[in-house]
């Protein structure tokens, strides 16, 4: 029976940085993966979705290389191409963690890991041993009883970005990153796209104004959108998908060559011994303290099966935390009010903090600034002018509250508002901090200014 | 004789903002300009080619649109309408200046402005009066006894951004922002491009391992570079322009349809009255104090003409601290050790603070980190691979001495380093201020992670 350190259950964002930081300081270290080394972010997620979506981009440059002064006569997408690069990049990046592993001195376990008690790992049949075993298996599509997925007319992220063939009419349900990152996709790539959200908002976490601007500029690009409304039935008997869609204004009955569900997710915590170990979970999650500590000693949880935010970033960053405290260095909570979100469609969006609304509700009193892009020298230049970039501070102690974009580029910008917010910095500091001219960044400061009455180009 | 608190000669980046922040302050402001309003910054340089180099953006993919999956049959560049598109955008920009300047409720005096003694600004032969007069006169491209300009063969930025006709060939002669930039824009749209650097690298103020990366990018793209060259002889008197090059080897003759001097730039000097005024020079500049006063009380200078990176954001951000001084608002000296610097060829340079050189010779005990973005995930999905992050933090106290980036969108990412830097932020926080997967501005965590020694990806 083999004993390490730490051995991590599942190999996505949090579960191989995890075990990459908890090699680098001195632990050994196993990782058990029942699939790919990457898990769902590399290889069915974050970095697929934006192969994809850089495709739609250069296709969007094609259809409008007119209005950039240049010609083109015949230009077309090939669509399992496009699919093809799409799973290349997901490969060279699985090949790229299989990398880290070995150069980390890190035993990958290939197979189904099983917790049991005692600090084991069951895998297919093989016990293994750890001081501390790290539960980061991640989570999967969600499905709902209305919205059941066949995986060929009803289907998840997973199908969506293998179809063998583009479908001429797609339903998206569900208007978070994933469905409007595929509703951007597939509308850029000639389907005819509908997407439908229960809420009255697309990327209803957003700020309500990025909100707006989102619905405005998916209409603009074509994409039939339906918000306050609900996918009630689905009927998969006929050529086509029939969708009994609720509205506000009664019932709709759309067609479509497939329905793409993105409802959200549910954590993997099937299977995997929580039960047998005694790990107490709650609404889908497995229930932790501030560094990841399950009820039962030696046993820790991060990323997806945990609760907050199901993000890479957040996977990662809970995975460190977890090694940094196991490992006995000083490490502070991680501040879950400063966490980015990103959606990469067209145009892009980031966030972080609260939105006004949430600030509002918070009882704060604001100072909110706003600049658009189509203010912005760079943005014209490039001929990318939809968008904007919010921020809200506290108007009594000058706390940066929230930070809202979106526009071209975007997704690189909003790492400025973390580090700031981070360094509690005021809006003072980040005006008098010179951005380079002429950026998209000059908006941040722009927006800074105009919260605070300074803003010069508007 | 019109009476103002503020007059501002010149109304570029430095100007213009100047003027804006002043009536801001309650100040009764006018402005000074002979030709277009946003001077050189709008009309001539920072906005117009930054078109021009996105046109070269959009036809680069459509010369890949291939490794994307997508097909192109035909395809061309209409060099007239690149041109006419990038007038275009300068022609919207200083329109809207024209705006700012009256939503703002400043006089915008149309002639040649000089200096009179007493206080007083002679435009074209009216006499104007302001307690504060600042000049903002700005920069022209340089002359070189060697590479006299004749606007036809021999030309500068301004001829260089609105020829008729693309030349089939061309040398630049200097490799900083400006000639960089226009190397690889033409290069970009099939002339044959040389450039002629003086120094040993490219784009010799950024760190070296900045100017090497670029140097290999331009070779790939099929730029010839000369480095340690300087071009002793034009002969103009054929169809092609014949250019004696000293190398280390010994003289070469090139030979090509148009020379692009970008060997820097000249202040805007002569005949505005300095001398009558009394107000003193030294090499090219004009002597201010932390405030841009100059030796006479009521004169002060901000933008080109005075000591400093001769760039847009810096004069605008010397103006705005000019005025709010004469506000008596309480400010601080701009930090000229945080002033990012960018130039947009492809890949993009961002950079701020020391360079390794720079920074050792300055006897720090150096952590420097890097981290290319041939190892991100974003990267690799939106196939832009060239380039890294490198940064350098001082060993003893931890300060962020320098930040370095070279690649696609780098330009935009600059500001979190330079915000980061102003908030004296140690690497560790840079670390722990979560950004987000999949982002290139990961790089710039993992590139501190680097120099720790906790690099992830690597």
């Amino acid at each position: 029976m083999s004993k390490y350190d730490v051995i991590v259950l599942g190999s996505g964002p949090g579960g191989y940085v995890t075990a990459i930081r908890a090699s680098q300081l001195g632990l050994k270290t196993a990782i058990v993966e029942k699939e790919s080394l990457g898990g769902v972010c590399l290889n069915w997620g974050c970095i697929p979705t934006k192969a994809l979506l850089k495709s739609a981009q250069v296709f969007d440059y094609l259809k409008h290389a007119d209005s950039y002064g240049l010609t083109v006569k015949e230009f077309d997408k090939d669509f399992g191409k496009v699919i093809e690069r799409s799973r290349g990049v997901a490969e060279g990046m699985s090949k790229g963690v299989q990398f880290l592993m070995k150069k980390n001195k890190i035993d990958v376990i290939n197979g189904f890991g099983k917790l049991k008690t005692g600090k084991k790992v069951d895998v297919d049949g093989k016990e293994y041993t750890a001081d501390h075993i790290i539960i980061a298996t991640g989570a999967r599509s969600r499905e709902l009883p209305n919205l059941k997925q066949d995986g060929k007319k009803v289907i998840g992220y997973r199908e969506a970005m293998t179809l063998k063939k583009q479908p001429k009419s797609m339903i998206v349900v569900g208007s978070g990153a994933i469905g409007s990152e595929f509703a951007h996709f597939y509308n850029a790539m000639g389907t005819e796209v509908t997407i439908v959200e229960f809420l009255p908002n697309l990327v209803p976490l957003e700020d309500e104004d990025v909100s707006k601007q989102f619905e405005r500029s998916f209409k603009k690009a074509g994409i039939k959108v339906m918000t306050n409304s609900s996918v009630e039935k689905l009927d998969t008997s006929g050529k086509l998908v029939k969708a009994t869609v609720k509205t506000k204004k009664g019932e709709e009955t759309l067609e479509a060559e497939i329905v793409l569900s993105a409802v959200g997710i549910a954590s993997n915590l099937e299977g995997i011994g929580l039960e047998d170990v005694g790990i107490v979970t709650d609404k889908n999650k497995i229930m932790v303290n501030d560094f990841y500590q399950t009820n039962i000693p030696g046993y820790y949880a991060i990323g997806d099966v945990v609760p907050g935010p199901a993000l890479a970033h957040v996977a990662s960053a809970e995975g460190i935390t977890c090694v940094e405290k196991i490992a006995g260095l000083n490490v502070e909570p991680i501040d879950y009010g400063n966490i980015p979100g990103c959606t990469y469609a067209s145009p892009e969006i980031a966030s972080v903090g609260m939105t006004e609304k949430q600030a509002k509700e918070a009882g704060y009193e604001l100072k909110v600034g706003k600049f658009p892009f189509s203010a912005s020298g760079k943005a014209s230049a490039s001929g990318e002018k939809d968008g904007f970039v919010k921020v809200i501070f506290d108007a009594k102690y000058g706390e940066w509250l929230g930070c809202h974009m979106i526009g071209a580029g975007v997704t690189d910008m909003i790492a400025e508002a973390v580090l700031g917010r981070k360094l509690e910095t005021t809006g003072h500091e980040v005006l008098k901090a010179i951005h380079p001219h002429p950026t998209m960044s000059e908006a941040v400061m722009e927006a800074v200014a105009d919260a605070y009455g300074e803003v010069i180009h508007l």
